[in-house]
């Protein structure tokens, strides 16, 4: 069903480590010992085919990931992954506070202020790991 | 409840006006036909406070609202007036349809699927206007 | 599986008309020609077990249950039947405007503004019956 | 980006005439008006990989995504053309009204209510065709 | 952008005190550590504007919003917030029982169930409280 | 209101039994803790009247439970009941694997990343069960 050596997968691996760094990779990784070709959907259909998409670039794409998982405000664990990967492609703490308040005009305030909770937290780790 | 001549109705209006247009301005004052105050709501604190911050531009702001009200995929109407405001703040139809196919990721196909629908008749109707 | 001669179906039908009124009898016998079983689900659980509840009074339930429909944004059929409801029971079209324009809140504008629109057909048709 | 002489393309039109026949096909070719490349992923993602994979019967795929979008609630479109496929790969009217009545349980009333209703046209129009 | 001398926002810290005593304080404060303008967004929108409308006693606003929250199903730590200030407005534990159950109609037993486990939580922090 | 020695009742708790086990009586006892007529809904409406109803069996009913909370995405304790309840009923776990693994389609990775996970855990308590 997969093929390890596909364009797909080599050009996913590689938006996956350039958004999300180690803890993308980490979190395929987890996956993988559920279920290793989900696994590798996830690599190849995110990463290799919409991520790689030309047309518009990653800080803009990772504005409408975070805005989109904390209006969903079910997941998380995938908002922290993609509030980190934001600060990867050049999005600064200010701007993803920006970002999350304003979803509390179109998903209610619980949605945000849940939303800015997960952000505190990534921010607080980024900065232990920035200061370690 | 509410004073119409503060700052924040003003600059409120200002930004409705800039973002959405004279579609912006409609809806506003159909709502008004049900409940002014809630309409001066929406005018007072989604433009005149959130979208007056300063910190994140525009266009940013406008990916971040599509991509939630896609993700939402239950607010249509809403979707086109922003749709129509992502246009008029810079963001290109090409752009746009990048975005809402993200979102397939994010929130499912048919949430994208109908979302692409919504922005193919805002697309149409923009062309028709200004062919008119 | 039901029993049309049950104290529960009794139950649940006055229940039902005394708070949706021919509107809801209508609702149950267009399900029937779907399912005539679901039909009596709806019936004998929502209003002869649910509503025939003592401990909470009819009006504080159609307000529950208008600001549930709202938030939810995706069952705008049952939300037009239980705002009628609402007004059966005693709530004001002022008091219904008041709970929905509150849902901006805690499930974002764009279900507020909805639901307002919804209720501002409802209303509408209640004029006109009254003065037709 | 996509390449049309690909096994996942081949396998995932064949899947799409399988389960969602002549009206899956349309659907893609209509989304194909707006986005190519997107109508394609959902060729070679949704059906090219994952309706393609071996371990589960086609009948329980098609009884899990008609829960889900029943669940849901917000995606009729998409309900409909499934409700269309679980009958094409031998789900009866009446287990499928079965599964939209479950929901009931577990997404409430309502979603399982709308639900019905698209069922209800799809039946009726499957009749309709069937005697046409 | 917001201005600590103004009446919404004297008028919104009253309504928070009223309603949610010094949980909601907390809450406030907490926010306040990630974006002081948020935090104030709402003091002033929900407290300052909604909260302070006339039009409708807490008590009915009480029930709307405990009612969306659970039906949302995503945002507990609202909800527990929410209870308790529904128990502070004089809805008694039996009331907020009733509202939770009804929820089981509309957005199905799951969001019921989990919804009734905060308030048994909240019931048992109040009476500790109580006896302490 | 309701009466422990209706059909509904024994119907409701043999089929609690069958499909749940002791982990399903263990979740409706800790539920009558909070509210004993909830308690005994969920017995008798869920079990009693839906999951007894012929025409669907039980293996394609758990197919659509699992799917359909899967993709709504709040409820993971509902969902690892039910997880055990397909298993119980015969579904096995690489089945169980391939429908949470569809609902990426359908209401995004997310949802089914984080389903997966609820699986990963009620998988790895069963074998140390069978092992234990």
């Amino acid at each position: 069903m997969t093929d390890a050596s596909s364009d797909r997968r080599r050009r996913g691996l590689d938006r996956l480590r350039a958004i999300n760094g180690t803890g993308g990779e980490q979190a395929v990784e987890k996956l993988r010992a559920i279920s290793g070709d989900f696994a590798d959907h996830v690599v190849d259909f995110i990463f290799g085919d919409i991520y790689s998409r030309p047309g518009l670039d990653l800080r803009s794409r990772q504005i409408a990931t975070i805005a989109a998982l904390a209006a969903l405000g079910n997941c998380h664990p995938q908002l922290a992954v993609h509030i980190r990967g934001g600060l990867n492609v050049g999005l600064t703490q200010a701007e993803i506070i920006e970002i999350l308040s304003q979803m509390a005009a179109y998903a209610g305030f619980p949605a945000a202020i849940n939303a800015l909770g997960v952000a505190a937290s990534v921010f607080a780790q980024t900065e232990d790991g920035a200061r370690g």
